[in-house]
This record gives C-alpha cells, structure tokens and sequence, in this order.
C-alpha cells in the first residue's frame, strides 16, 4: 500500500519511491514509536558444524499486533537476523547498550592510534568521533552490514526499519541471545 | 559400559545398581571435574502460540570430547533442557548465579513470614535454610524437577550428572538463554 502511494507521487520513479518511502516511513515510524509493541516473534538459528549445533541465537521481533506478528514475512525476518547474528557476533543489540567503560576504553585506543600516527591533538576529537563508527559497526547488532545481501542491502538497523515501514506498524528488536559451545 | 558394570557389581539388582552407578558415577564426575569440557552443543526449543513462535530458549550442554558431543543422546538432552526451560521459566543457571542481593531478600522475606507466625528467634534461621531451597527450586534450572517426569525422575542437575557418568565424562551445561516476547 505505501509502495504504491510513493510510486504515484513520484510518478513511477523507483529510486525516488524509495526515497519517498524511506523518509514517510521514518516519519511515520517515529510517530508510532510512543506506542508499546506487546507481540512479536521469536527468531531462531542454529548453526552446525561437523554435524552437531554448536552455536545458536534468539531474537526477539516485536510488533504492535498479532495480525503482523503472524505474518510470514515478519517471522522469516525475524529468523534472518537471528541468522546475521550467528555469523556477525554483535556484542549488543543496539549502541545504547555499549557500557560507558568498553566505550571509553575503545575512544582512548583510537586517540592514542591518531596521536602515534602524528595527528595533530585539535583533530584528534574529530578522528575519534570518526572511527567509532568502525566500533559501533563491528559489535552493535543495529549498526551492522546485514550478512545476507542478496536479501537486503544496508544494516541490520535499515532492514527493521524498512520492515516497519512497510507493515505499517512500530518494529523493533526486543531482544537477543547468543550461546556457542567450544568457542574460544 | 557403567550400567552394565553396576548390575554386574549388585547382582543384577536394578535399584541398587542405579545407587551404585550414582555413588561412582558421582565420584568419578567429581575426578573429571578438573578436565576442560571445551566440546558441547547447543540445544534449542521454541514454544508457539496461536502459529507463531513466542518464547525460545537457547541451551549449552558442554562435554570433553566430541565424540559425546555427536551422540544423539546427548543432543536429544540439550534440546530436553531447553524445553524444561522454556516451561520453568529458570532465572538463574545455578546457585552460583543468583545474585546475593537476590538471595539476601529472599531470606528477609522467608525471616519476616516465620516471625508473623510466630516462630521464636532461635529458629527462624533454620526455618530460613530449609525454605531457601523452595526458592532454588523455583529459580534455578539445576535445582528444578524435570518437567517430563515421563523421560527422567529428579532435578536437571541430577540429570545432567547421570548423563556424565553414562557418557564417562565430564558435562555441564555451559549456559541459557531464554527470549520471549509478549510476556507481562
């Protein structure tokens, strides 16, 4: 339904539909976000090796209603991403998260790699604030290149959001768990 | 290979074989304990609802080799466990796990009901004692009545640890994840 109303007011142009589509879904996403998603799903993968399930992961996909939540597209969501997150190892689910000393500790290190390599110290803030992405967009769930291109192109963050768009409704990752066996 | 020895050791005496395969299944459990149990699986159970799955739970059964790891016995418990725990509803692995300020309230809440009914000062310590373990029975998965009481009779600790002496190794479980949505 939203993709069609964005290809009639854009006149068929399917870049610019998607543009159209991407701001009014935010916008319309951010407008729902006060409301409480209470249903969902539960994504599930498990990953073998030599025959035996030695890693798996829970997600948690919520939704506003039961009526998205059953949805076949809902739920192959949901088990994709718990799929990106067996091969992808986030840390946590999203940047709020991080605890302030992994993020402290990660802006030092990055300080003191700009410093070494003779970077002046009033750009230093400015490279730090950079390179944080790189943190942010190897351990936090969100923030991470979905695995599955062929599927979806961009994060696991944009993919949600898309999603939310296009069901209409305010969804979000409530939750997710990751236990492997024999790592490490 | 144990089994066949405890009959073998009480005359075909199938009680006191079972206390028999206990008694040195136990203690040579407690010989392996050293050993690293760095193999394992990851059992898995998803529970739905209405058509779509709304709680998972994640379980690690860690062993010492993969030759365990691969028995189907040993993967059919993983997943048992992981049933059991999206049943029970666990929110601590083991006693080790629940956290002291937890178990602190606890305790003042079991002082406090002994004193309302009347029990003198000299006892309500030991009154405390004997209904903690009420609470580690409701929180914390080794400590829970197995919930198919039609495949194992006892706690999950209890059964975990006849698995190891049957196995002939060390096994544990390593960790538990459970994810639900929609819940409360």
């Amino acid at each position: 339904m939203d993709a069609k109303k964005a290809l009639t007011e854009t006149a068929g142009d399917m870049d610019k539909a998607a543009d159209y589509l991407r701001e009014t879904g935010v916008a319309s996403v951010a407008k729902r976000a006060a409301r409480d998603p209470s249903e969902g799903v539960v994504g599930v993968y498990r990953h073998s090796q030599a025959g035996r399930p030695v890693i798996g992961v829970l997600i948690g996909l919520a939704s506003e209603t039961d009526f998205v939540a059953k949805n076949e597209e809902f739920i192959e969501a949901a088990n994709d991403i718990a799929m990106h997150a067996a091969a992808s190892r986030p840390q946590w689910l999203s940047r709020d998260e991080v605890p302030e000393d992994a993020l402290e500790k990660e802006k030092e290190l990055i300080a003191a790699q700009a410093r070494n390599e003779g970077k002046p110290d009033q750009i230093v803030e400015k490279i730090v604030d950079g390179r944080i992405g790189s943190f942010y967009k190897e351990n936090v769930l969100l923030d991470q290149v979905f695995v599955r291109s062929d599927k979806f192109e961009g994060t696991v963050g944009d993919m949600v959001q898309q999603l939310a768009a296009r069901m209409g409704e305010n969804i979000s990752i409530s939750s997710m768990a990751r236990v492997a066996v024999g790592e490490g």
